[in-house]
């Protein structure tokens, strides 16, 4: 048994290690073994630690797939307010994809614009550019939502596939088997945590209590898989040994949520505000709230980089930004929603998981600056990009190595996240000095970062589920193999529906193979689409030998044809639904520009998009060996035993 | 006591007047008076009985506004398939208004276009047209959902307001005071309404009994207003003792829900076919289904206009649809799911209410043709009409002449259709023959009318309430008084998050002031928007003499101006989700054809919206005092009491 945690000792194969769990007061010295042993002890697929937006969403995405969860969080209720707050479009996209957009956008604040105000020669500040957000998603807005919110709507979809978050509970000791026979099992459950339930006290404060006689707060559970979800000071990632590589900055700043009285004309737009006396940012918030950030003085903060409250509140943050705003005023007329202050750290974990088993999702993998609404987003598509993989091998579909490409993704991103924030951070805590570029420097960061802070410019690297080296990108030369699939208008062939092609690339656990047919009254196209029918039910064939296990079995096809679902080769219509083409529709609102606003060649393509919606391959129409070859690299073959 | 119902005879004031339910088996002959007098007795603001389409929008109209309402319905359970199933744009609109289209949208079958069948000249039909349905509508589509969905979605959202449907539950008597104080009075409860809960019998057969020994199946109701959505054969309208005006036709048409398997092209599309054996109407529905219509030979009816079902079944309907589909081929390989024959009767109730206190909606006003699709459609429009009058009355905002313009618009309404349909369906009727004009006819009749089938030409004459004389329509010569504001798309000027301007006119029991200021920066504008302000908080203005009764209390600003709310007079800016502008959105995406797509003079206009979305009065800017005219005619001034 490999020993996990620096907290852990040796105990045998049967022992249970205990760490500590530094945020409850566990008394990890005393923890009867012996009682343990003999605690409730139960078998899940996937057990998730944290209940925050990426464990949430986690959950979420397994429990609509069938896979049997738990998830589990220490503290006794949601959070009521505060803490992050933006959505970037790429995660609404993502939202859509799972079919909880519009319960998203029912509740958020959406900002369709951007405003910077620079320092005026005249003293105080004016604006100086307004621009669109977002121009590149599906979704061309920002949204601001309370994180409980986000958590909120995330349980109550959670909970309409069966998966309910237990509370109060904590994990009190987690090892992974060093069995390889057993890491190598699909059927066997490495993972055992010894699970705490919390029993409030009189004074209503939890605790975790290791009294023999109050046995039944304590379980077992072995799990063919965990998932640390738990925060910027993860047990789990202690527990794994896993370090953070980066460090604190010295900018210290302030956030305060409140309705505002003001004068100011952008106060309900997202505004960076660079004036002479310091840098600010504005958000708007639901209930017309906004949310202020200011940077503050060093000398609030204690040594341990915490805030010292009794000489600071957040009449202090609205003072250093009223000095900000001017010439315009702002006040805060009621008590403010809520307010923080902290020092920004910027660190990466070493790795994202253990033996394949035991994976940490969220801010226990990277922290860093809030300024740029990343937080929730990095997070929950964490758990986007993990949820399809473990679906994948818990079903048996791919061997578990195709849960290696999750630290590989994720990592990359996690590092790239870390690289820009500190680029974009310096430039807000840095104060304008005459004369110098500052304020343009900033301006062209966002600019420049834009698909990365909208998250529809993800990059993932070449692996093997982003094949990079085959794919023949000139023949889409806007479906970029390893980002998001863009968004675009087509209309259904049957009856002239109109679809963002979003919409059928849904987050259904299915690889979608799209035929882009080129003119099928083109005898040479139309002889390619014959060819592809024909290899589809060879033995040697992907959907032959992958389908069995489901995995790309709902092919969508987009061709250029008028509307006519007939004139598609009948293997490639398994449903009038499938077949697609790119034209205008009837009452010209929508459509007719697919293929020119995706690059798309007359000769028609191939494009394999992830069950996450991301491009894993760009071949010709006659090259469907190389999607074949593709699968072969990281799917399970129909030869091996279903699962059921 | 006015006696009401043929049936009914006179027992003095405190009698009932019993009135025979046709449908159910009461025995009206030995109902015991004496025990129903004993029975519970209670009181509700609006008693609904009928819970098809028009009950349940209305009862969940009324329990929005929060008004005391109780509905009940004969059947023991919500219908499970079948029925009507069309559902046009402005019933989309509307639903929209209320909140609900996004449930709506997420359940329907959405048809983008419609396709023409002619004879062909080689024999069998061919496409001779293609065309968009509905594009005057914010929802360029005809959706198709069964009735009993449409029921459940209503269902569900009115018991989000805590009403919730009693059945099986049917009146026995009902009566109205003749006691013209009482009538008038505005806390009297001048309906009684003897309700009887009926009890399955063994064999799951509903009956009501009237045994002494079952009085808690009785219950008696004193009822502000009744209203009769009992459908068809209306209880309610036969015991007001109202006549249907109009008369059976000679066609017999049979329906038929299946998935069909076929070659036909646009099985996807609603097609109207008219082959030389015939007519023939296909409408796409969910689950892959279709609903064929086709006229039937008449002798497959008994004198009684039933069905001989012995001689007759959905194979039938088939049949002649197979011929008239030639050359396409189209089957039913596995059973209907819903199947109908019946006679097309075309009658308008005689009147639609009595003395204001009694009303009947939906089929109990007006029975057609089902193939234009219009039946829920105009049941729902109806209890949209009469649900803001009721609450108005009901809360004192309006004397109860208000009620009248409801059988006004709606009877007219009604008759119109009725007008429609005959021409419409004796042009599907008809068999074209050679040489004859039947068929361009059939086009020519659909292109006329396609505002009144989509709905959203719906015109209401001239009233109180619909102000054409005074109206200046030049000023927006689209937005056209005593119909709907047409959709368009504005940008809320705060935060330039674009609106439909529809989403700014919900059903939210208030009309709405729209002020279209020209442009803001032109001095004489400017003035006409101060002065418009100045006169609101004038006693004699409108808004300090109707407000308090929360009337039109919600102005919605359109201005012309870039993005600073700080131009519009701060009076005329309550807060600041209140000014909009006509403008392209930042993206590109949105906006900017607001004034030109309406007509909208550079004078500005002030455009009333009533609380239904109907325009009506259209005058300029500095006509204030029509307005202020118009709201005189039917509000009660805040000099009268306020009901709590």
């Amino acid at each position: 048994m490999t020993q996990i945690g620096s907290a852990a000792s040796r105990h045998g194969s049967d022992a249970i290690v205990a760490a500590e769990n530094e945020e409850n007061e566990v008394q990890k010295s005393s923890m009867n073994f012996q009682a343990n042993v003999m605690a409730d002890e139960s078998q899940v697929d996937v057990l998730i630690i944290g209940a925050g937006p990426a464990g949430s969403f986690l959950a979420f995405a397994l429990g609509r797939a069938g896979i049997s969860t738990r998830i589990v969080d220490k503290r006794e209720v949601r959070i009521p307010a505060g803490h992050a707050d933006g959505i970037q479009p790429r995660i609404i996209e993502v939202f859509q994809s799972y079919g909880i957009a519009n319960r998203f956008l029912e509740l958020a604040e959406l900002v369709y614009a951007d405003a910077f105000y620079n320092s005026s020669p005249n003293g105080g500040i004016r604006r100086t550019k307004l621009e669109s957000t977002s121009l590149d998603s599906r979704f061309p807005f920002e949204a601001t939502l309370s994180q409980a919110q986000i958590e909120g709507l995330l349980r109550s979809v959670m909970d309409e596939h069966g998966v309910h978050v237990e509370q109060p509970k904590i994990p009190i000791s987690l090892t992974v088997s060093d069995d390889e026979t057993e890491l190598q099992s699909t059927d066997s459950h490495p993972v055992r945590v010894v699970l705490k339930r919390l029993i409030p006290d009189k004074e209503d404060h939890l605790s975790a209590t290791s009294q023999a006689s109050k046995d039944d707060t304590i379980e077992v559970v072995k799990a063919k898989y965990v998932v640390g979800a738990d925060g910027a000071h993860s047990w789990v990632r202690k527990t794994l040994g896993i370090d953070m590589i980066g460090e604190s900055t010295n900018y210290v700043w302030g956030a305060v949520d409140f309705v505002p009285e003001t004068d100011f004309p952008d106060i309900r737009l997202t505004c960076a505000i660079h004036a002479q006396e310091g840098s600010c940012m504005l958000v708007p918030r639901e209930n017309d709230m906004v949310r202020i950030y200011v940077q503050l003085e060093e000398s609030k903060m204690d040594k341990a980089g915490r805030l010292d409250r009794s000489q600071f509140g957040a009449e202090d943050i609205i003072k250093i930004a009223q000095k900000l705003f001017y010439p315009y005023k702002i006040t805060m007329p009621q008590k403010p929603d809520w307010w923080t202050a902290y020092i920004i750290g910027q660190r990466v974990a070493s790795q994202f998981s253990v033996s394949n088993r035991a994976f940490i999702i969220g801010d226990a993998c990277h922290t860093h600056s809030p300024k740029a609404g990343q937080g929730m987003n990095a997070s929950m598509n964490d758990a986007h990009n993990l949820a399809w993989k473990l679906i994948y091998t818990l079903r048996q579909w791919a061997p578990s190595s195709l849960l290696n490409t999750y630290e590989f993704e994720r990592h990359k991103f996690a590092q790239d996240l870390i690289d820009f924030d500190k680029v974009f951070a310096t430039l807000y805590s840095t104060k304008p000095q005459p004369g110098d570029h500052t304020y343009s420097k900033f301006v062209q960061t966002c600019d420049a970062y834009s698909g990365f802070m909208s998250g529809c410019g993800i990059q993932y690297e070449a692996s093997a589920i982003v094949d990079v080296k085959t794919s023949r990108q000139s023949l889409a030369n806007k479906i970029i193999v390893g980002q998001r699939v863009p968004p675009g208008e087509i209309l259904r062939t049957g009856d002239f529906r109109p679809y963002n092609v979003h919409d059928v690339l849904l987050s259904d656990t299915r690889f979608k193979i799209i035929i882009f047919s080129g003119d099928v009254n083109n005898p040479k196209q139309k002889a390619k689409l014959d060819a592809i029918a024909a290899r589809l039910d060879q033995p040697e064939g992907f959907l032959q030998r992958y389908t069995p296990y489901g995995a790309p079995e709902d092919a969508v096809r987009i061709d250029t044809l008028d509307a006519n679902v007939f004139a598609i080769p009948s293997r490639l219509r398994s449903h009038w639904s499938k077949a697609y083409f790119d034209g205008v529709s009837n009452c010209g609102r929508f459509g007719g520009n697919f293929y020119s606003g995706h690059g798309i060649s007359d000769d028609g393509a191939i494009v394999v998009c992830r069950p996450d919606g991301y491009v894993g391959i760009v071949v010709a129409l006659d090259e469907l060996t190389a999607v074949e070859d593709y699968f072969a690299k990281f799917l399970s073959s129909s030869s091996q035993p279903l699962h059921s």
